[in-house]
């Protein structure tokens, strides 16, 4: 029988080294490869920049695998493809794998397909994933807004959804979080205003990071240009629909 | 002008004590007081024996703050005031005071109240919130099973909010993530049952724990009793809707 080595799914948090957990910074000093996802617009990965301070790089393979920011399927399919063979090829010869990703693995990451590639192709691969802090919980944190309180529901919905899904999903839970914002933000403001949410919603942008920005209201900021790694958070409460908060079963 | 200490609001995660940050293990080892909930029932606090192996707990005064488990919102809010004067009492006397909440203190935690309790009462005081990796991510870990991918959209419900209003998520959103379920574990199992969607829930309970339990399916399950740390993942798919996936603006 083949002796495969592990393939890890690591997030290394949203940007600040020290939001890396003990376990990631362990398995990763232990880990022989690593494999770092990278666009062809990037001069370097943003996620290996990240894990420097703590894990030195000296003694690992760092293996790029080109990930194409583009809503082509067909070009996506096949960039994954071949990041996964390059992976499993690693595997197949017995060396532990680890996939960096920012923030979280498995929260809107390439690592969900390659995990999925991997297992299709391998299934006696064992694979581990190391949960890392999402830029949700980041953002909270950065603009000490709470998530959720009591009761409450949060939902996380890519702006690029629709505007009736944003309505929609404001209308119902008392915390929306939009991602994906920068081709829609203006859209995205004139609903909030129609909604007289503007001074509910909380924009953060490249949290962590040293260019992070931060906006406790949106009033005014209509017409701004918006960059990619931009989260919104909107404390609708709910309120539209005359709902109670907190109801509660007997 | 007063020298107030800091007030931190640190996550130390799902229970691993590896999945502590390095940030979290660090600012815990440098603050001279640290804060635990606590309820009545606890033998000890879940929270504290996370940080533990990390964390030389012999240098640092550890403070109990008894948080009651119950709905009683008049308990609830004595209990709260008691621990913010307990925690501004060292602040005021300048020394840093760190609440230590398991997963992350913005998400379902009683640090999101307290905080809100100190910022009334002296605003001078600097708050600094460290996220933490939440029970959803680590429970998406644990199984492997991803949360999002590309436009999909997240649902996060506490159980107790009815069945109707879970119905309505299981059909809008691709991933339902639902929260306190013990008390109302076999209303859900008949809701998924009747919806088809038993084999596509997931239960996780004390992810990261000792007592850690999973299950793929939710075939057969109804009548379990359930712990209080259990969450469910639902990979809805928002298909009872027959809504395309993965809409795109131009």
């Amino acid at each position: 029988m083949a002796n495969y080595g592990t393939f890890y799914g690591i997030g290394v948090g949203p940007g600040d080294p020290d939001l890396l957990t003990i376990k990631a910074a362990r398995v990763l000093n232990n880990t022989p490869v690593i494999c770092v996802p990278k666009s062809a617009e990037e001069a370097g990965s943003l996620a290996l920049s990240i894990i420097e301070k703590h894990v030195d790089l000296d003694g690992h393979e760092i293996v790029e695998l080109l990930m194409p920011m583009t809503k082509d399927q067909e070009v996506l399919r096949q960039a994954r493809e071949t990041a996964a063979e390059t992976i499993l090829a690693h595997l197949r010869q017995g060396r532990d794998c680890a996939f960096i990703t920012i923030g979280d693995p498995l929260f809107y990451s390439t690592f969900s397909y390659l995990m999925a590639l991997v297992e299709e192709r391998e299934p006696q691969v064992w694979i581990e994933v190391i949960p890392g802090i999402s830029s949700v919980m980041a953002s909270a944190a950065a603009t000490r807004i709470p998530l959720t309180e009591a009761d409450e529901r949060l939902a996380v919905i890519p702006a690029t959804y629709g505007m009736e899904k944003i309505r929609e999903a404001l209308e119902r839970f008392e915390t929306v979080v939009l991602m994906k914002l920068n081709r829609v933000f203006d859209d995205v403001c004139g609903l909030l205003d129609e909604m007289g949410l503007l001074e509910r919603a909380h924009l953060i942008s490249r949290c962590g990071h040293e260019q992070q920005m931060l906006c406790k209201s949106l009033e005014g900021l209509k017409g701004t240009k918006i960059d990619y790694m931009t989260i919104m958070i909107v404390k609708s409460n709910g309120r539209h629909t005359g709902e109670n908060r907190c109801p509660e079963v007997a």
